[in-house]
Formats: structure tokens, sequence, C-alpha cells
């Protein structure tokens, strides 16, 4: 089976270039499931319930999340009963939602896992202890697992792909907002890209108004980040994954923005 | 002409490679200027007097280096006669060694700066205001003008990247050894990539050995970070800049691989 | 002379206390000049126009800040004209405020410098290249010069200290909210304390509400940090300066809270 | 009883001071149980097996340990074996040693359990999960519970204070080097300190030679951080414990230097 994941939405520029293409893209790369990190989905931080709805109504089987989970308040109002959500697994025990749920993609249970990194990053449980202990679990269910892994450090990405390699059938990585080009398979059959990418404005900075974000980095006063207007992009992957093994065949990466038009 | 940038160089499985493909890369993309980055290629940690002679004869005209710079003791007995070598120019004053440097390619004179983020790295110079000052003593000398943005964050590398958009020839990342598929020319010229990758071991972490960091993460415990062996790789770009505005009109990732495999 | 220096004041309950002992610690301690760090006065964050001169009218001289300056965005509006208020001096240039004031206490004129610290805190221009200018400055003007270094970590406040030994009257930390029990005379006159501690709710963490700073350390969830109420604390110092020399020949702890009471 | 805690021993100086006073302390306090932070025992840097045994019998009954315990590779060989060592209990499950252990006092069984911070500090497991398991685990052998909490930021330590309040004897924050003034009985029966401070060289820079710290502060270089010598402090508290109770009655601070010397 294909499993599609698009990299974080980011606010309605997101929301309006992840409809207009939803479609387009699964009648292209007819992924038997997809995936859409869904973090900043509401102008730029976290998310709301109609937005939850609306993500999955445009073509998401279901959402991962991020460090920007929490952003909107209304978010501890459905993060538990959110059954089309996962958020970081390894917040500590006590925290609502879920970090590992299954998705049934025809006869086929995909296990969707979201874990969140430590360095450069608030602290938190630790991610590959919780990733042994889900992988374990759902390993039980199904053969295939697919990890993203929203984190800051490309050295702790690449290590917990490896860690995992031969466990999962994917580890990708989300946070940066930049797409990375190396996709690849490991050699015990884990499909890894660093970063996803994001899914927003083109010409701001990860999505957000740019001379607000220029002038903290150029005086340290603070400002306010808003999502930025003009031309969007998208950015995603496709894995091909052995439905028997749960290793994966292949990984592609999807970039639509204007200077790379998309083609059925 | 055009501008060939070879990401960092770890170690010397690094630097086999480069000494592999320099001359073919070169045949192929027929670059005026070569600039390679070697803070990492002495056994991972920095470079010596040997090693940075040995990168310019494999094929470099200059070198940028990183945070990783001064990691050999030896730096300090060369680094300010190595007028092929720029480190990171907003190092405080009184720090020896050069963060722009000219380089003549045939008529031609170009201006290597290399400058270092702050965001989730050691205190620095703002690397902003040395931007500012350099690019305005550049811009008397040539049009044509590169810059290595040796930083972890991909916001402040964008944030850079838009700041000097129009001012300079291009703005290419490095330091996270993961080379970026956001490739691009912003709307006033300036070529951009958060960063370039590396060129070293394909299966390490960041081109060093695995099971030490893994197990890092794993117990927190300190372990010795060596340079690991198998199969490697070469990630860099090729700029092609208009020698009379200074700005650029293409920018092409290169990656060699086993994946991958060079084509002439 | 002497000059009384009190700690971070932390929303209403600092205030409350500051005016309540100002009058008495004067009496007390008869200090020609009082210096007190301002900002958290607004609810925690910030400061406001009105807050200023509260704390003023209630009897400080000048007031020092920190990395919470810019909190409330009224500040924008009147720190320009604050002559009585110097905000941390390393913001880079074009920031308004001002780093560096001079003050009359009787003949005498004392200078008042801000700097903010870089370890563990947001990236900001060098402190140390900062202190050397302003320090060639003020001692121009007069011998007597006052640092309050608000920096998070003792190595940075400990370096800072015996980089400026015997070039000015004092350097005292803040930012912290904890009185250190380290306070002493450098070999060359520089008083010296890591933190003067912070004048607020004695009950709290940092002065903020505890229940929701807990639930943030057990939880990573974010939550709103208010100031809390219930039994109070001041904290500061008295450094006795020579007038002629400029260096200081005592440092003193100020103290009041429940547990030790004020005694005239 | 009472509890004698000594902070950070500093390489050799403080060794040295350590068994100048350790008798003398000792008769003057009459402490049941003396504890001593050892981390930065062997040359500013971690533990050694000879070293070990040095501080226990000059008079610490058992040490404590922090995020310098793994600096020295021979701790390896004898951590396991160190019943009279405690290091941070929240180093993840398989990392050799122990975090919490039992000492005995007379007739009295007390507990000490080192925990490492998170805030400005490595990766780690949560110090409040584990506080919670191993008080639950020592509550039922003894009413004495100590506390070394190894860490950075106030924040953390007092979040941590409050959060055991009344239901351990005491928590002494370690790491920082610098003894704070805030030594109290929180208001259910907990001693808390923000730090011990340390005990070695007084004028240098947390104990090391300042030279090369203040040249790294202005130049960003990397430079060999060694304990520096002159004259030295010996930091630590005492803690008057009811037994039956558990709960502290009084915490008192220790401070010897040539600016306050010691009386028996
Ligand atoms: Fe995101
Ligand atoms: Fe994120
Ligand atoms: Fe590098
Ligand atoms: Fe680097
Ligand atoms: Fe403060
Ligand atoms: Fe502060
Ligand atoms: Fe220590
Ligand atoms: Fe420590």
């Amino acid at each position: 089976m294909k499993i599609m994941f698009i990299g974080d939405i980011v606010g309605s520029p997101g929301r309006d270039i992840w409809k207009q293409y939803a479609a387009r893209l699964k009648s292209k790369y007819k992924p038997g499931l997809t995936i859409v990190n869904g973090e900043n989905a509401a102008a730029g931080k976290g998310i709301t319930k109609k937005i939850y709805h609306e993500l999955l109504e445009a073509g998401a089987d279901i959402l991962t999340m991020g460090n920007h989970t929490w952003d909107k308040k209304e978010i501890f109002d459905f993060v538990s009963e959110a059954d089309k959500m996962v958020r970081p697994a390894n917040f500590p025990p006590g925290v609502p939602g879920e970090g590992l749920r299954y998705i049934k993609s025809g006869k086929k249970k995909v296990a969707v896992i979201n874990l969140q990194g430590r360095t450069f990053m608030p602290p938190i449980d630790c991610p590959f202890q919780k990733a042994d202990e889900l992988v374990a679990a759902a390993e039980k269910e199904t053969s295939i697992i697919f990890v993203d892994f929203h984190a800051e450090a490309t050295s702790e990405k690449q290590a917990l792909a490896w860690y995992l390699n031969g466990r999962v059938s994917a580890v990708i990585g989300t946070h940066t907002h930049v797409p990375t080009a190396d996709n690849r398979i490991l050699d015990k059959g884990t499909a890894y890209m660093s970063d996803a990418g994001m899914t927003g404005p083109h010409n701001g900075i990860l999505g957000m108004d740019r001379e607000v974000i220029i002038n903290r980095f150029l005086t340290g006063l603070p400002g306010r980040f808003e999502v930025t207007d003009g031309p969007v992009q998208l950015n995603g992957i496709v894995v091909e994954i052995d439905d028997t093994t749960g290793r994966s065949t292949s990984i592609q990466r999807i970039h639509i923005s204007e200077d790379a038009p998309f083609f059925d």
C-alpha cells in the first residue's frame, strides 16, 4: 500500500492549498492512507475542532500534530474524542489525547505514531523509550507502522530512524517546515526523510510574516507572528510499503509551488 | 558564471569522495569558482593545515568553515595566513582569521562570506549586523557575493536570506548536514537553500558513528564521536549567476551516493 | 556614598512592599542613591508608564530592567523619554531607550548601566564588548559606576564581574529572582553578588502562581502565568563606595519577609 | 537528627578544605549524617574511585553527584558497587548506579535521593515523575528523605521543592556553584535552598580558572577549563529534622572562606 503524508498545514493558506490539491494528489498517487500534520492549521498555531474536521473532509484520513498541539485552548475540549488525531505520544502520562492510533485502509490496519524530539525543544518524556513501548504494542496489531517524528535536530531525527530501522515502515520528520532532500529507504526497509516540509505560504519565514521575524532577529524585540499571504506551497511524501512485511520499497517527495506546478 | 559549493566535508571518507569526484563535477558543471565547507574535514572536527591544502589541491578554490573551525588547535597556527579560507565572520573582533575574502575567477572577483547563526548555537556577534557591514564593503568590490550561513534553525536561515535578498548572489546554509529540497531563487535574485548537506559517510548520523550517538540519546551518557565508515555521499549545489548584476538565475542540487550514482 | 539596590519588583505585591518599606529602608541605610529593578513590576511582565512613576515616587531614583522590558507594549511610548530608566544596553543599535544613564546624588554623579546575559537567554549583542564601551565612556564622567547584570548563568555573571573588577563600583546580578549569599568585594574593589533576588510574593515560584508552573513541569502543557498572592518578601543590597576611588568597601544583603521581619 | 550537606567539591582545593574542616564542622554541628556532593571532585570533572573513598574517609557518609558524574571513564568500573554514592536517579533505565540509597544514622534510616533538572540542561527522564516514584518507595522505609536536586533554573528547583513539600525532609539544590540566601522551611516542613554552593577555589569562576572562561565569553573560542588555585571556600547547610515526622525544623547555611573564617 501507499501512504501519502503532507507536512504541517500552516493557517488558511495551507488549508486552502490542501483542499485545492487533495483530490488530484490522491488521484495521481492513489494512497491507501493519507496523513496530514495539522499542528499549525489554525492561524499558524494549533488547531480547532472545526479545522480538524475541515482537514479530514478535504481528504486526510488522520492527523498528526507537534509542539503546537495545545496552542488553541479549544483543543482540550475535543482532543480525547478526536479519534482521527495523534498528538506527540511522549507527553507525560495524564496528558489528554493519544499518541498512537490505528486506522483501517481497506482490510489493512495502519498504526500511526507521533513523537516529539527533545534536542533544542522543551523537556518531554524520552521519544526513544516511548517509541520502543509503542512499536512493541503496534507490532502485535499490524506490520504497517508510520512515525511522524516532530523534532528540530537532524541528529535526533536520524538517530530515531536508525533506531527503529526494520521495526517500522517509515520515520518522517516534521517541525522545521523545510523539506529535506534526504528521502531514502534505510537498509532494513524503513523509509526516512528528515523533514517533510510545510504546506502554506511560500514567501514567508516558515510560513509566517517575514518582516516581524526579520525584525526580531535584528532587534531582539518581541513581535506578533502572523501567517503571511502570497504564493503557497505544498510539501509531502508518498511511501510505498509492502503490506506483508510492513517494510517500505520507495519514498518520493511531493512539492507543489508556483515554481513547481502540479501535473496529474 | 557558475559557483559550485560542496557541503561540509566529514573526515577522510568525505575528503576521499571529494577527491574522487572533484574533476568530474567540474567537468560536468564547469563552475568558475568552487567553494567547499571544510569545518569537519579532520576526523569530523576542525581542519589541519595539511587537510586545508589537500582540499584545495583536489579542486576547491576556497574553503568556508563553521562552529567546528577551532576544534584542532593547529588552526591557530595557520588561520591568519590561510588566504583561501573564511571562518564565520561574526566571531568577535580580535579572533584570528577572516570572514570575508575575495577570490578571482578569471577576471571576475567574488566575495565569499561565512557567517554563523545564533539560534540553538553558542553566543556570537549578530550575523545580521555583520552581514550588513560585510555586504556594504563587498559591494564596492564586486557584484558577486556568496554567503555560507552556518546555522541550525531554518527560521534564522530563511530570515537572513530574505534580509540579504537582492544584495547578494546566494545565501546557502550549512551545519545540519542534511541537504534541503528548498533550493530556489528569491524574487530579487538571491539564490537560497536552507542547507547544502554534507559530504562523507552516508550511513552514519551526520557522518558520525551511529551506535555512539543512538546510545547517547538512549542513556544520556557521554560517548566518543567518531567518523563512521561504509558508503559515502557528496552533497552540494551549483548556482548560476549573472556576472553583471550579481543576481542568480538558477540553483541546482548535487547529490552523489550509492542510491544516486554520478553521471557525467 | 551608599547605593541601595532592590531586586526585581514583581507585580502589585512587589510594588506594595516596596512602597511600604522604602522610607524605612532609606532611613536605616541612608543611601545616596536608590536603584530598583522594575522589569516585572506590571503583573510580572514589563512595566507601564504609571508604574514607572509609581516606583520612582515611592523612593527609587532610577530603575533598571531586563529581558521583560518590552512585555507591555506601552513601553515603546515612553522608554525614550524615561530618563530614570535604563534597559539592557546590549540590545542592538536602533532599539529605543538607553542602557547607560547618569544620575546625580548630591554633588556626585553615578553611572548606572544595565546589561543582559546570553547564556541560556535569547541572542543579543555581547555584554562584555558593550561593557567595555560603556565603562570607557562612563569613566570620563565619574568614578562611581553601578552595573545591574541581568543574566541566568552564574558563570557569565562571575565572568563579567571579574572582567570589570577594578573598573566599576559594583556588578550586581538580577533575573533568577533568588538572592545569592555570595556578596563580596573582589580584590580590586568591585562589589559583587550573583543575584539580588526579587521583591514580591514569597510563596510563589519566582513570584508567580505555583500550581500553573508545577503543572507545566509535570505535563509540558502551556499555562497562563500570574503573580501569586500571600506573604511577600523584599530583597536587595546596600553597597558602600569610596567616592574618590569609586571602589566599594562593603556590600550587605537586605532581606525582608515574614521569616525575617524588618527592624529599623 | 541533623543532616549536614556540603556543596560540590571542586578538585584538590575542594577536597583539601573538606578534609581540613570536616572534623571541626562535625564537632560544631553534630550532624547524624553528612552528605557531600562529589561531581566535580576529580579535577573539576567527575570522580575517581580513589577520590570517592577519600571523601568518605574524610567524613562524608554518602556522596551525591550530578551532570558531571560520568566525566571520568573510571566511574563505570565502580559506580554499581559504590553503595555510598547516589547519581541522578532520572537517568534512563539501564544506566549503572543508583539514584536512591538508604543509609543508617544510628538507628535511623535516611533515604538519599539525587535528581537532575532539565531546564537549560541535557534531556533526561522527568525529575518530577521520578521523584514521585522514589519518594513513594522511600516513604515505606523511612520518614527522613533528603533530596539533592542538581539543576540550573531557579524555577525548576522551586517547583520541585513545592511539589515535594510535606513529602520529604529537604530539597537542596546544587549545580550553579553559588550558594543562595533563600534557605527556609516550607509550610509543610520541607527544608529548601535553591543552591548549596560549591567547595573549592574562591577566586575562580565556579572554581575554574578565570582567564580561560572570560576569554571564552569574549571570543567564543574554546579553551581548556582547569581548577584554579588561591584561597578556597566551603559551602553547605545543616538541616535539623524531627525524627518522628521527618519534617525539618531549621536550615542553616555554612560558609567558610578567607572573608568568613570558621569558629568552633
Ligand atoms: Fe509546524
Ligand atoms: Fe512544530
Ligand atoms: Fe558541519
Ligand atoms: Fe557545524
Ligand atoms: Fe525578573
Ligand atoms: Fe528577567
Ligand atoms: Fe558541580
Ligand atoms: Fe553540575
